[in-house]
């Protein structure tokens, strides 16, 4: 399907949900396809069942601080060279790209590059959230090498990672993110079209842009948004969401450590209640306990949207005072499996308490 | 000519006198060395003048602290590894190695991967000293890219860079080489015969076997050591040496600033006079001054011998009370031309001060 400025726009809303508060606002990479789209070029965007088997896939994204692209966007050919070079790297052209992370703004990288190119992009990701690091991608828990990888910038600057694994690569490029100026482009987990088909969370673009949708038609129809995507759900690879909390923000600790934006936000039950949730941050929500208790953890997605919009609230847009509903939502089995759980489960993120599924928790 | 025993334990000295305090010490590259001999392996050192115009030729070296290097010493394998992947690259096999820095132990590390791969050192590299940076390098001021350039470790990992510019290729390896612990394998700058002759200092390998040879044959005679060196050195490129000031360190101030050692010694001449040089040091000597007057500057070489022995002192080994002799030496004019203080000279230190030779000096 030819991407539409109106699924552009509904895409930037649903991946900020499923950004889960991190990952970046996407507003800034909308803007950068909607120019695509204003200059007459196309964004194609395929299910990942059209892809020959034998087909070359190169995912693309941003890494580092969102916070550092806000204020030096790219031009998109930074992300276009990264493809190139790996094509070149491992001697065959891309047939397609796709996101590693439908979770915030690295939603939209892929269409960037898709648009400037002409290449399709594939309607799946590795995440199927936002995650902090690389090797946190379905792509690598279900055997698929990130390296080799290229990172490149705006000067023409382009580096190669050949890792031995996927937590080194991540390592090693990190530090040249780092000193590319906090935020650089890359190309990696280049694989098959049924490496795709076995590894990739499909139809993540394309719940992406439906999430956004529901929530716009309940607007229109004066319908409450966020009810309207509770009932949509079930529908797709996220069955279960609820709404598990409902209240004020009261307090927020925020500071960044080792490059990852680590806090706390405390939320206030309506009145009369006066029980208190308390989210984790690491970059994305983590958990959120009440009493000590466990109501959703990672990596199942715990999103912080505002009452009356439903519009996601990321980690730096927390504010004292906002009224705030937190929606606790299953993700797909490939997410939750024991394999995925080992590379992006609780305990990565230095949690105690183990992994249980919100429909149990509920 | 078949690199001996003998001419090994002259070079690691030569070598530490030609690091002007910096460079690390050479000592656990000879016995990386030297265990390559003692297990048969030959190192072929080869005249510039012998490689054909059209021969490839890749240096290599380790790259970040060699207090590091020593609680990890290489097996060789990682440079080889270096080298072998920039062959890769380039597509063209070398037929020879090249240190790219004949101060300290990187006059040691082309010898390791000529031993283990067979492959010929050619004599002469591109610094003439020891300097902390990858684009202070004669080679890059005549025109040689440093990049592609090949980073490994012990692991297996590697890193390819393709910089814009030296400075850059600088920059993002001394940031993999930090995320890989610190210490690394770098294999860059490949290049012709034609261009060894053009930008390289010659014979710098034999001047630093010459530089141990000569003192190692006074102290068997019984005569001054140092006095023996600055007799030889006008029959070398080096061509002007004079012991500039002799006396007893009273001071060392050391700190790590930004990955590079930077501190400050100060020398008390012997009685009857009290006067006091104070020697900059960041890696290296680089400015040494009497009563706010410069004695010698960077790019010549600053050497701190003690008195008795002329063993060079390298930064790290400066002690309160040792019995010290300031040895300056004129460096050979590829290191002194308008390009190569544009890259190198006092300013791209900080220095204020203007380059001025040795000779005019004295």
């Amino acid at each position: 399907m030819k991407l539409t400025t109106m699924q552009l726009r509904d895409l930037a809303i649903g991946a900020a949900f499923l950004g889960t508060g991190g990952g970046g606002d996407p507003y800034i990479g909308r803007l950068m396809v909607q120019a695509c789209l204003d200059a007459g070029l196309e964004v194609e965007i395929i299910d990942p069942a059209e892809l020959a088997d034998d087909a070359t896939v190169i995912p693309t994204a941003m890494m580092g601080a969102t916070t550092v692209l806000v204020e030096k966007p790219p031009s998109g050919e930074e992300a276009v060279a990264a493809l190139r070079r790996l094509e070149q790297r491992i001697g065959r052209r891309a047939d397609a790209t796709m996101p590693i992370e439908i979770g915030g703004i690295n939603s939209t990288i892929p269409l960037l590059v898709g648009a400037l190119l002409g290449l399709p992009v594939v309607d799946a990701d590795g995440m199927g959230r936002a995650f902090p690091q690389l090797e946190m991608e379905t792509f690598g828990v279900y055997g698929i090498s990130g390296s080799p990888m290229a990172i490149t910038n705006e000067h023409g600057d382009c580096v190669l990672i050949e890792a031995v694994n996927n937590r080194q690569m991540e390592w090693l490029a990190r530090g040249v993110t780092m000193r590319m100026g906090g935020c650089a482009y890359i190309a990696e987990y280049s694989m098959t079209g049924a490496e795709v088909k076995r590894t990739a969370i499909p139809h993540t673009l394309t719940l992406a842009i439906r999430i956004g949708e529901v929530i716009r038609q309940a607007k229109a129809n004066q319908e409450p948004p966020i009810e309207a995507l509770l009932r949509f759900l079930p529908s797709t690879l996220y069955k279960f969401g609820r709404a598990i909390f409902a209240g004020k923000i009261i307090d927020v600790h925020r500071e960044t450590k080792a490059g990852f934006a680590v806090g706390r936000a405390r939320i206030e039950a309506s009145h009369p209640s006066s029980a208190i949730m308390e989210i984790e941050i690491q970059n994305e929500y983590l958990v959120a306990r009440v009493g000590g208790k466990v109501r959703a953890i990672v990596p199942d997605l715990i999103c912080i949207l505002d009452s009356e919009s439903a519009d996601p609230i990321t980690t730096e847009n927390l504010r004292y005072g906002q009224r705030v509903t937190v929606v606790a939502v299953s993700v797909p089995e490939i997410i939750r499996s024991p394999a995925a759980l080992a590379v992006f489960g609780p305990a990565c993120f230095g949690l105690a308490e183990p992994f249980t599924p919100i429909e149990t928790i509920v």
